[in-house]
């Protein structure tokens, strides 16, 4: 593994199929009563979110714990940032605090890679403005292939606002990297140029876009931050943008519907289609908690050899899942 | 038990006796200068407060802290909530990340049973606009038990804007389900019309209202809240409502005086009497740990048959409270 | 130990030492991978923090949770006294969950000493007012005697706004209490009349004040605090007193430059010092956490006799320092 996890442009298909099966092996303790490993026992992560999140704090935190290591938790508010500390000098104090692992969201594009240029703590980017949101392209791609298998030459479409979205450009990055084919629908206000040079095709026509996939990704449109400037409004964006059953009636009938949540529904995606049996969101979601886990775990140390963490000895412990059978 | 604790209405009295007895055991945990049994060991527990808290929250934190619990916090501020996502997609999501409960803090009255109506998870109702707040009840009544033994036929007197009172509706609840007496008492304003449906006796004037009581449950006037609107104000409500040694003089002389907190200096209760000898409101704090440690532990899955947390088999733990010697 | 650390007024050299050389052994620890230890297992700290902080809470939390405390967190939004609670209510209400550490920041000078002199919690001031900020004095001294042995006779300047910081006065006392001679400078409208009362020497100007020292400790200024009212501006500000390369070599080579962050780059210390070989800015930042581990330890009744918690019997943990080796 490389040392922090900035995105995943530039991850090759090895690095990537490495974190997958981890995952694995964590998702089968998500059903145990007792979800909780000593694997990172003693190790320190801060999440530090610059920017109001829940799912994502939540499910980060909630891997951590279950890994057993001590979590705390910085939030722009009430932060040293606010009393004109640069980013720099905040991961400074925090590396000799000596924390092992940061896991950052912030607004700016660019600002977890400012940070693991500076800190030998592992970084892990949470979502970077509209850059990339590697941990959720990773469980992206972690549900599509539990369910389709090999991802090599499958087709992938993802719809919604491109330009804005760093979950499209994780999926991309990553989806690539795996062999898949990927198509990306949007009004053309919402879609970047020369996104063709990422390697997908651009498709402005819904019905078009999704007759061949194997999977349908549906971004969050974000009204909240973008008003209207970029489309005349929400119900005219769901009228020729939104994932409803008349949609999927001219899909592959194995076609499955993803959403990073939270759903807006009625705007991208139709409420029956969010409930419905085409969907794949909330097992994206249990799917996020087990790659969390083994992102953390292979980042933070955890995966080292020699560790006193590696193999815990004590034979009472139920949680018997060590760095050997995991990893 | 049932999955849920949403409120004290329809619990009934082997129910709550249950809650009461199990609360015992772990208020003796609480005089150990190493407060911590292994019981909820990889259990996970969020605490979603959407309405501010410190008491109830730090309780409840301390509670499931103590039984080894791992414990995430969500608020308000910086959530979902605020990007429009339903109540009852957030509880979907918290529920695929695999988590045991949810203690629910929300202004709407019945947002706990609506999230409760969708989620495999336990759902605990940590006060829900003016509706209930069952904790808050069964606390009241095991420090109302701990003093007086048996509640049957016991009267208990409730002071206070009994129309806004969450805490109120739980204690009469629970107090009917166990046999007391209760008499509410109020300005007419703050009477709830056709309250005398719900088994208890109204009373205008709090010197009769008191006059044979064995507890007086003093309620927090929320000035802040209500304005001006339902009184004409603090010093008003103080002459007619608030409980002073005057008003004492004329009850029986083991009555005591409860308070859930925060109190009012001044206003509801009078200094003197909140720092007396006749109340018990800092003894109802350290019950309420006691008794969030017995609901976490009996709706959180310690109490299942068979479970791993049940019966921790390392004896050099010094944490020896099993679910065989608490329940 | 005193019950409570509310500042290191009238602490005396005995105490001091034995805090630093109890920090020294936990300074051990977090070069470890697994940084965690069981001494205070089962202890409960709350974090009450009611001013904005992210390094002393992180730091402290961080200290607190490689202790294996059961820690939770308070903050100004959301508590319960945005609901007029007192604040002698609070701490009461604390000590009745059988918290057994409060450690408290707050805006008003004195606010821990009116805690402490309520509750049988210990009680630890991270910070009150313009008055103390013990724990950053406790590093500090440690980070110097880190750097140079015994203090006594030892020459430290501190540079910038005394009057308003708790930082300037906790070194004050904790430098005379170990017999080290204390400069002060800064402008005169920052420094407080009759402070040479306090035993230090007055110097208005930064060469002279700088030039025998074998430290300099260089105080954040807070122009979002004070706005302009107190000096014309920041650049009139560091062109008189700012730390920079250029002050430096007017001193004695090994004089070193100290400051508790965050820093203001080009403010009260130029860049290239603040990165620079003669700072130990960061060192600071490292020994906050064992100091702080120190005074968690030794204030929470980790170093009580006959306390549980105190050596742990249990050979397979890795986490060996008992209260014997660390003592």
């Amino acid at each position: 593994m490389t040392q922090h996890l900035l995105g995943l442009e530039g991850m090759n298909v090895g690095q990537i199929t490495r974190i997958l099966d981890t995952a694995r092996s964590f998702e089968e303790i998500l059903e145990r009563p007792v979800k909780k490993v000593p694997t990172l026992r003693g190790r320190t992560i801060i999440n530090a979110f610059f920017e109001p999140s829940t799912r994502t704090r939540v499910s980060f935190e909630l891997a951590q714990k279950r890994l057993s290591a001590d979590v705390v938790n910085i939030s722009n508010s009430g932060s040293s940032i606010s009393k004109g500390e640069t980013l720099r000098d905040t991961i400074a104090n925090l590396e000799a605090m000596k924390v092992d692992m940061v896991v950052v969201r912030h607004p700016t594009s660019g600002a977890p890679h400012l940070l693991a240029a500076c800190t030998k703590a592992a970084v892990i980017n949470a979502g970077d403005g509209a850059h990339e949101h590697p941990t959720q392209g990773l469980l992206d791609l972690y549900t599509m292939r539990s369910r389709l298998g090999s991802l090599e030459g499958k087709r992938v479409t993802i719809v919604g606002d491109i330009e804005h979205s760093r979950v499209a450009r994780s999926n991309i990055w990553g989806l690539r990297s795996v062999g898949a084919h990927v198509t990306v629908c949007g009004p053309r206000s919402m879609m970047p140029k020369g996104i063709e040079a990422l390697g997908v095709n651009v498709e402005y026509d819904l019905r078009r876009a999704v007759r061949e996939a194997d999977v349908i990704n549906v971004l969050r449109i974000q009204f909240e931050r973008h008003g209207t400037s970029l489309f005349p409004g929400a119900r005219e964006y769901a009228r020729l943008f939104a994932i409803t059953n008349d949609v999927l009636r001219d899909t592959k009938p194995e076609c499955f519907v993803m959403h990073p949540g939270p759903i807006n529904r009625g705007v991208e995606i139709a409420s029956d289609v969010a409930d419905g049996p085409r969907q794949v969101i909330l097992q994206q979601v249990t799917n996020g908690v087990a790659v969390r886990m083994a992102v953390c775990y292979l980042y933070a140390g955890g995966a080292q050899a020699g560790d006193e963490a590696r193999a815990p000895s004590r034979p009472e412990d139920e949680a018997s899942v060590t760095a050997a059978n995991v990893a």
